[in-house]
C-alpha cells in the first residue's frame, strides 16, 4: 500500500532535545472505511512519543488523520501505518501508537504498536 | 472433551510480522451452559495476543464464540480451551485469555490464562 | 406469533394487596436471536410493576426469559411481548417493560412500553 | 407473621415538629435469610421519611435491622414489614422504604413501598 | 437546502400501533462537515420517538446518517433536518432529536428539537 | 439552644433583586461534635436559596460554619438551625438546607429542610 | 457597571423560527478576576436557550467570554450580566445562564438565572 | 482458635495442572462478628490463586464463608485464617487473600495476605 | 515540635508475626489547623504498613488523629510526624503514610512518606 | 526566552531533609496564551517532586503560575520551562512536571518532563 501521509506530517524543531520527555496525543475523532463493507469504522488513536530533533506539528497531524476518512484499511494496518508515517516524519526516540476501535458485532479491538530508535 | 473450535477459527496473514505488536479483543456477549444446572452462564472474554505469522479473522472468532451458547463447560475449562484453540489456529508469540464471569450466588470469578511461544 | 410464555410465568399471592407498591426487576443477561441474521442479540430487560392480587415468581421469570435464547424476534416485538405475557400472568395495576439492546453497527436502541389497568 | 420489631425501635422527640422536613437513611449492610434456600440474602435498605412528633433513634434502628440476620423472609415482605414497624413506632407524616437486593441468578430486585398519614 | 434523506429512510410496519410506546436510538458515530472550515464535526445523535403506523428500519437509518459525512451543514440545521426527514418518513406521534456535538475551541453545543402530531 | 450564628452571618446587598435566581453553595468540610460520644461528626452542608434583598457573604458563612467544630449538636438539629440562622440573616425568598452526614455504624443519614417566604 | 459585551455578541438568523427548540452551550474555560483579591476565579458557564429570530454566533460568544479574563466581577453579578447581554443581543424566547465556580476555601458556589420572554 | 473451615472446603481436580493460571474470586457479601461489640462487621473478601493439583469448589467456598456470620473474629485474623484454610484444602502454588472491611467510626481497613509454595 | 501522639497510640500483639502481610487504613475525616491562617485544613490520611511484632489498635488511632483538630501544623510536617509516631509505637517492617489535602486557592497537595526497617 | 519565574518561586526550608519523600501538587486552573492564535489555552499542571534542602512555598507557586495567563508559549515549552524554574528555585532530588492541555480541534495533548539530581 502507498504511504498516503508521508508528505503531510509537518516536523517542527524540538526546543528541548537534550532531555528525554514524553508527548501524549489523543484523537477520539478518528474514522476510516472498512475494506470489506465500505462502511465507516470509528475509533480513537493515541500517540505517545519521546521526540528526538523534531516534534510533529498538531495542525498537520489533524489534517493527516482526516485523510483516513476516505481510505479503506484494516485496524491492524492503519495502526502500524500511522506509526511508520510518524517515524518517517519525525524519527522519535521512542513511540507507541494505539488504535482503539468501536465495537462491531459486539466485539471491540485495540491494536498497540511500539518502536524504539 | 472434543475441541469444537479448531476448524472454525480462520487465520489471516499478519501484514507486519517483523514487529512485535499487541491486539486486544473484548467480547462482552459470551455465554455458555453450566454443566451442573443446565442454565446459561454469562461473562466477558478478553483476548490479548502478539501475532506471529497469522492474526485471527474477527468474524470467524465471533462465530466460534457463539458456539459456546449450547456447550456445557466450566469457567476454568472454557478459558483454557479458548486459549488452546487460538494457539492451534494462529500460533501467536504471546497470548492471554481472561474469562470474567457474572456473579452466581454473590460470588464473581475471573480466570486468567497465558502462553508464550 | 404464538405466545411462548403464558404457561411458564408462575403467579404467587401478593401479601400486601391493600397497598400500592412497586417492584423493579432487572435482567442484564437477556438474549434472543436476530430474525434477519440468525445471530444472537444481547440486552437488558427492566420490568417495573405495581402488583394487584399476584406477583411473579422470580425463578419462573428466569426460565421464561431463558427461552428467548432460541427465538427469532425483533427488539420492538420482544419488549411488547414480555409486557403482554406479564399482564396475562399477573394482571398488575401498572407495568413498564424496558428493553435496552447492545449496539449493532454503532447504533443502540432502547424500547419502553407501559400499561395501566 | 409476628412483628419482631415493634418493641425495639425507640422513638425520640422531634425538635422541629412545626416544619415538614425529610430524613434519608441508608443501610447498606442489610441481610436476612431466604425462606426457600436457608441462605443469606444481602441488600441495602433506604428509609426516607417526614417526621411528625417523633424521629427514630438510630442505634435502635441499627439493632432492629440486625435482627433480620436470622429471620427467613421474602424481599417483598421484609420491605413492607419495615415500613409497618416504623409507622407503628414513630407514625411519620410520610414514609418510603426501599429494599434493593443483590442479584441472584443474574436477576436484581428492588421493592419500593410508601405511606402517607 | 435540498432534503438529502427523504428517499433513504425505510419505514416498516409498527406491529403494536394500538399502544403508545417509546423507541430510543443513539448514534455516537455521527459526523458532518463544518460549512465554514471544511473540516469534519463529530457528535452523537439521539432519536426518541413514539411510533404511529410506522417505525424506521435501522439499517436504512444508518445509511442515511452516513451520508452526512460529506455534507456541509450547521449543528442547528442538521438536528432540525433529521427531525424533519424522520417526520416525513414515518410520521411518529411524538419525536425528539438531540444533537450533541464535540467541543470546538473549548465550547460544547447540544441542540434539542421536538415535534408532536 | 442559644443561636450561635445570628451575629456572624454578614448580609450583603443583592444587586439583582428584581429577578428570581438561585444560589447553590456546597460545604464538604463541615464537622460538629456528637452530643452522645463527644467525637466529631463529619458531613457536607448544601445551601440552595433564592435571595430577596440580601445575599450571604461567603467568608462570613465559612467562619459561621467553622464554629460548629466545637458544638455538640444532633444531625436533625444542626440542619434546621443553619436554615433558621440564614433566614434570620438574609430572609431569602426560598431556601433549602441539606445536611449529608458520613456513615456511623454502617448507617448514613441525610436531613433536608426547606422554607419559603 | 458598563456592559462590556453588548457590541461583541454577533446574532445570526435562526433558520427554524417556527419551532421551539433548545440550544445548550457549555464553556468550561471561563475565568474572571475576584474584585477582592485580584486573583483569577475559574468556572464553567452553561447557557441554555430557546431562540426566537436570532441565534448567537459561537465564535463571537467565545471572544465575548474571553474578555472576562481581565474584568473584576462577583459570581452573582457575572452570571446575571451574561444573561442580560445575551437577552440584549438575541432576545431569546427563554434562557437560563448557570455559573458553576471552582471551590475557594472549601466552598463551591453555583448561580442560576433564568428569563422568559 | 479452632479452624472452623478445614472440613468444609471441597477440593476438585484442576484440569490444567501443567499450566500456571490465575483464578480471581470476589465475595462482596462477607460478614462476621466484632469480638468487642458483638455487632456484625461487613466487607468483601478477594481470593486470587494459582492452582496446583486442586481448585476450590465454589459452592463449598460459599458455605464456608457463610459460617463466619456467627463467629467473633478480628479483621487481621479472619483474613489470615481464610488463607490458611485454603492452603490446607487445595495447596495452591500462589495465593493472595484480601479482606476489605466497611468503615467503622470513619476508618476503613484492608488486610492483604500472600503465600507462595 | 513536641510529639503529641507517642503516648496515645496503643500497640497490640500481631497474631501472625511469621508472615509478611499488609494493613491499609484510610481516614477521610482528618483535619488540622493551618499555622498561617488559623483556619482548619481538611484531608485524608492513608496508612499502609507491614506489621512486625505489633499492630496499632484502631480506636487509639482514631483518638490520636482527632487530636490534630486543634494543632497548627503544615501538610508536609503532619504527614512525616504521623509516620514517626507510628514507627515509635509499633515499629513496623515497612510503612507508608500519605496525606491528601483538600484544594486551597485551586491547588491540591499530596505528601507521601515511607520507611523500611 | 527569558525566564519569567526565577525570582517569584519562594523556597522554604524542608523540615525532613534526611528522608526521601514525595510531594504531589495539582493545579487545574492553568492557562496561558497560544502564540499562534493569541487565544487562551487551558490545562492542568501536575508537579511531583522529592525535595532536597528546600520545598516550594505554595502561595508563591500560585502567583508564579498566574503569570502565564498573559504569556504566549507552546505546550511543550511551558511544561519544560516550569520544570527548569522549579529546579532553579528549589533544586529537588527528583521532579516530574506534567502539562495536560484541553482539546483543540478534537486533539488532546499531554507533555511529561522529568529530571533527577
Amino acid at each position: 500500500m502507498k504511504k498516503p501521509g508521508y508528505t503531510d506530517l509537518v516536523p517542527v524543531e524540538n526546543e528541548y532535545p537534550d532531555r528525554d520527555y514524553e508527548i501524549n496525543i489523543s484523537i477520539p475523532e478518528f474514522n476510516c472505511v472498512c475494506p470489506k463493507t465500505g462502511l465507516p469504522d470509528f475509533g480513537t488513536i493515541y500517540i505517545n512519543y519521546t521526540p528526538d530533533e523534531k516534534i510533529v506539528e498538531l495542525k498537520s497531524l489533524k489534517l493527516y488523520i482526516i485523510k483516513y476518512r476516505s481510505i479503506g484499511i484494516y485496524h491492524e494496518s492503519v495502526t502500524n501505518k500511522i506509526l511508520d508515517d510518524l517515524v518517517f516524519a519525525i524519527s522519535p526516540r521512542k513511540i507507541d501508537v494505539i488504535g482503539e476501535f468501536n465495537p462491531r458485532g459486539g466485539i471491540t479491538t485495540i491494536v498497540r504498536v511500539s518502536k524504539k530508535k
